[in-house]
């Protein structure tokens, strides 16, 4: 797999992807929204529960630093004015979240040529998630969950996907995302599907992909792709081929259930990391219109 | 200062003045957002750094727990695989952030008659910012910044914000947003503010809040409110008028010097607050689209 | 169960039983101490790893945030000088540690008729572990691991308790301290025991404990006491007796492995918690000296 | 500066001048604490406070996760048993602590040849807190905090070092520590001094440290060694020169002030890290005896 000496969004470019929301994919991303209901996607955050994160991460902490409790044991209202106040600590990729350009790499290197190096305890000096900005555009939603070939572990392939959009009826246009309902999330809440085997996209998808000119993929599973990964040389094969290859976005851990149920084909999707300067992903709530 | 017995969106109800947000002021949103510019409104959340947050809290923390060094220290790419990893740690209120109704009380007693004991070390049980799901609605965006009565510890009046939106010429309908710069941040930026002295809306302006069904009024300092307060009864009186007594969100310590630029009389808005069961606010990145 | 309106140290007192450490005492742990043998007693702190800590409690997390990986990743050496650095967090309890004097109370009153209400979001007014200073005492070792009546779920009664320390040949004086092996660490280790049912002293213990004047009593358990209770009124009934009632410290989640292979009848104990103003415990690593 | 092929305690040895701490100088320590006078020496853990740890480490943040005003807002006791719980987080450099060898390293390589690669986002694979155990020796005390050349940012020479030890009349024995007031901690309590030039030993005091076999210096002060350092070419000659070539241990703010009050020549120190697997240093409350 070859790095480009320079990704084609320039040398340089940190944004990858994203270059390709204009004002017109964000327009079409309005026209989608034509109802005006809006659906946020975002799995709860739970205090000390790993949901569906996988185990490596720590889980969420909400500690609560002032609250009403403290009132009622003795703190007086200063001034007529009582208040509460938290903390929240969580591992960026272990809720709903948007990997930044940042987060992976093949022979060292990630998107557009940069190093991994570029990336240390100080956070991504380069493709860090705070270059993103925010995602405003068009997303074709595609729901695997209630196909006929559904499987919890189930590798989607090129083929099925370009199939299920065609029958969509809308052609994906450069700037659009994709919201894939796998039905991996649905099967795991019912105890029917573990964190090591997942439906999700075969790297076969990378192409198309590309080609159409999608500018960020989101799934209700854990890495978009399907795991354990169908590529023997590779772990995370999508991950690198859209990702670090093209600087595609990848979004997970949505919860796609509430979207399911509204059947569109498609939506306004906005996602707006948290502005971590270097930070390699971002826990976020997106929010689909429609 | 009454509280009533049940707010104006029922008693038992949760969300107060998001449920002003209906698909009519969603679409209003999007028809303020014709020109399809995305403009994030977050500011940067940087490690270890209070930034314009207010000193009482913790400054953000920003671990990486995995990143290129490690491999450049002899970790070895698994199948063809590198990435990185970091976790987030910072107190809602001390970034950009939105406001649960959770988060302030008077007289024991917060939003719609729930009791300040409902917020506990387990977080908030009524009003939490997981009950708000997100925002997606027209947001008139109100620029002090310029005034020539611009100081930046300036009250600005209910005569001062309603003279300058009648100015902009669109009159506020029901589930709308304010978008107020201050002015405060790019004083605060220069040196020439500090964080207990700051321009913000004085409490006269919350009858007129109120009365045009404002949902959510969002500053560029950190109270919206002025501080300090101008009600000698009461630290937060902005806060327990809107919040408090009538459900309106706010969102605190937005960055609109790239909006203002743009000088828009109207923005779609969009706030998604993380999923933080019990939060009692959320750190954000708005955006605003237009 | 009477509170006390004044503790046996006086009104007002805050560190319990500690106040029976006098310089007598510390010098009867010396005079244990006379092979020079240095015995740490802490389980290891593993990132995101609950080891034997209970459930409802967070994962220690152990961020490094700065290291040889950044340096290997371009990092220069500051005038020949490299470093690492690195945070830890940790629930106090979640490890090997010791109560404050704060962590329990029953009827909403704790250690020497202190209020529940003492202990707010601010940590402890009263009876924080900063209270405590450190401790150096001797304390008799008691071994029930190799015990015929061995169980990982024993209680382990007073009538037990005192034939072995009788046993030993070592009769306790006031400000000695009880190090216990139950067992339980070794079987849970083995796979042989679970977190809910413990091994550990019954609540029957506490008579004699308070009446021989001991200051702290450590186990390699939970809770020092058998888990579950066994009294249907209470579900730490040892904690409400010794600690609450009558100011007598408790460290868990010791590991006594290598001590016991020593066999030692009585040693120098050193416990020297972190000075966390107002904390309801700390982790420590207890020293035997013998 | 030559790093040796293998320390002085053997080739793959991570304990360094510990290895000096036999059950002789535990003994000698045990004599040196006749009086049975227990002197803690931590500085205080505030929470949200940097106190006097460097401003490039984060605050330590203490989060009370349940506590007395949970009860008072409605918890109920369950059976008869309440209790508070609490989480902290902190630098381990940032309070009271000791550096592990794994803490620093000069052209790449820490003490014994280790590879500053060996430390790593997953922690010291060699050198790391884990190793030491704990220690129990003889500490010289050693006060030039009312010596008159005292200076808040002296540096403190060999002579100077020399000469007042043989002042004290006890010839330092290998595996005994140093306990060294240079008034620093005092000076900046009374505003009388900064964190950026800090009274401390001379790097000059490095090969008499080590000569006589010292296995630990500790002091009232941000480094042990002066700050700025006097040596052009090193940041932190003494780090280098004690604890990277010779495997000696530092321990760092630590306050002597009551212990400075009761003037002994030597006293039984017990500093027992925290069993963090992989730390670079562990937070403690060090112990005098005498």
């Amino acid at each position: 797999m070859e790095q480009r000496t320079a990704s084609r969004f320039g040398a340089g470019d940190e944004r990858g992807a994203a270059n390709l929301i204009d004002a017109a994919a964000t327009l079409r991303g309005i026209a989608a929204a034509g109802n005006g209901r809006v659906v946020p996607l975002a799995m709860p955050i739970l205090n000390n529960d790993r949901g569906a994160g996988v185990e490596m991460r720590a889980a969420p902490q909400h500690f609560m630093t002032r609250h009403g409790g403290d009132y009622a044991a003795g703190l007086p209202e200063r001034a007529g004015y009582g208040f509460s106040d938290d903390v929240i600590m969580l591992p960026t990729h272990g809720a709903t979240h948007i990997d930044a350009l940042a987060h992976v790499w093949r022979d060292g290197t990630m998107y557009n040529g940069f190093r991994a190096t570029d990336v240390t305890s100080r956070g991504a000096a380069r493709c860090g998630i705070d270059k993103l900005g925010a995602v405003a555009t068009r997303a074709l939603f595609v729901d695997f969950g209630d196909d006929p070939d559904f499987a919890p572990d189930r590798a989607i392939h090129s083929a099925d996907l370009e199939a299920r959009i065609a029958a969509g009826g809308i052609a994906p246009e450069p700037g659009d995302a994709l919201l894939i309902r796998t039905g991996w999330l649905r099967a795991w809440r019912a105890g029917a599907a573990g964190k090591n085997a997942t439906a999700g996209l075969h790297h076969d998808c990378a192409d198309w992909i590309v080609r159409s000119g999608i500018a960020l993929v989101a799934a209700d599973n854990i890495a978009v792709e399907v795991m354990p990964s169908r590529d023997p040389d590779c772990a995370m094969p999508l991950h690198i081929a859209v990702t670090r290859d093209n600087g595609v976005y990848l979004a997970e851990l949505l919860d796609l259930e509430a979207l399911a149920s509204l059947a569109p084909r498609a939506v306004m999707l906005v996602i707006a990391p948290l502005a971590i300067k270097g930070g390699v992903g971002s826990p976020v709530t997106p929010v689909a219109i429609c």
